[in-house]
């Protein structure tokens, strides 16, 4: 004899299915949603069908869009000799807040990892290599620092030097605010190796 | 300027409001989801809005069901002499998974608690009451061990007593201050084995 009607274990399940949600937060997530008014859950699910629909990815630089040129490539302000590489839509909103880069971007949608048997044609490098015009003069590779960010830096970095682009990788150190006694092996030597004079 | 489309903003903020999701989870959650292909999307709100829209309460014990009368209430192999009272319907699933209790089920969806200003009425006592027919002759409150559920289990105990029926509370194997719904099966089964007269 089923707990729930089948409809209930039906939407538990979808709820099981998404990144960071067990089974205990997916039920009460799901109880949650069927005690609110008929009428706000359609509009859930209404704005859920509508973002997948609406969903296009800017013709520039590959990142989710609603247009076909998305807002920072259509910005006239924005300098258009720079651009900064990222591994997936959220990292282009993470540069965003620092208010520190005013140059474009270029969205990969993945990282080469021949582990997940993800290769260079499965990102979006082919589009990154179209965009070396001779207008741009540098490609900052902000892939993240795993195995699979460091290699398709590396990738990167030997497709466009040939082109006379120059290409240069985010530093890589002790955040900022960060204790140095609880930093990894591996950042504090990255911050050693990083080190320039003051 | 806009980071992302306003439909996906408008997804963020939705799942934003559901219990346990920040907006890092929100976010997470809703790029996962424009990664899907859009039948997914579909099949996910669909099942969203046909759960709500299937909600029924079990006419017998006013659990959440999609039939006029519970699975449980239409058992006729569970004992009918003896009703278990719960908050609410997870109550009901976290009871059954400790294979403890033959019994039939009050969910009352609330507990009295004049803080937050749910009086006896706001609650399904009412539907309780009705319940005594004669046929029962014990009703275990497993309320939470918090103020409101011991609040409601004392009103339970008032009103009912006078009809000649026996009410029980589950032992506080449970912690006190903690929730039902995540109490394991073992702590369950023993809080049902300690029940006492009260």
């Amino acid at each position: 004899m089923a707990l729930y009607a089948a409809t209930v274990v039906k939407l538990i399940e979808e709820f099981e299915k998404l990144p960071g949600i067990g089974h205990k937060s997916a039920q009460r997530i799901a109880f949650h949603l069927l005690e609110q008014p008929e009428e706000k859950v359609k509009a859930f699910a209404e704005a859920m069908v509508k973002a997948r629909a609406g969903l296009k990815y800017c013709e520039v630089c590959c990142n989710m869009s609603d247009k076909d040129v998305c807002d920072i490539c259509g910005n006239n302000a924005r300098d258009r000799s720079i651009i900064c590489v990222v591994e997936d839509p959220r990292d282009v909103a993470a540069m965003e807040r620092a208010r520190e880069f005013r140059g474009l971007y270029h969205v990969l949608h993945g990282a080469i990892s021949p582990m997940s048997g993800t290769g260079p044609d499965d990102i979006k490098l082919k589009e990154l290599v179209k965009r070396m015009d001779g207008e741009v003069s540098e490609v900052i590779v902000a892939t993240n620092p795993t195995v699979e960010g460091e290699t398709t830096a590396m990738y990167i970095s030997k497709l466009l030097k040939p082109l006379g682009v120059k290409v240069t990788r985010i530093a890589h150190g002790i955040p900022v605010g960060g204790d140095l006694e609880y930093a990894d092996e591996i950042t504090l030597a990255k911050a050693l190796q990083g080190r320039r004079e003051i």
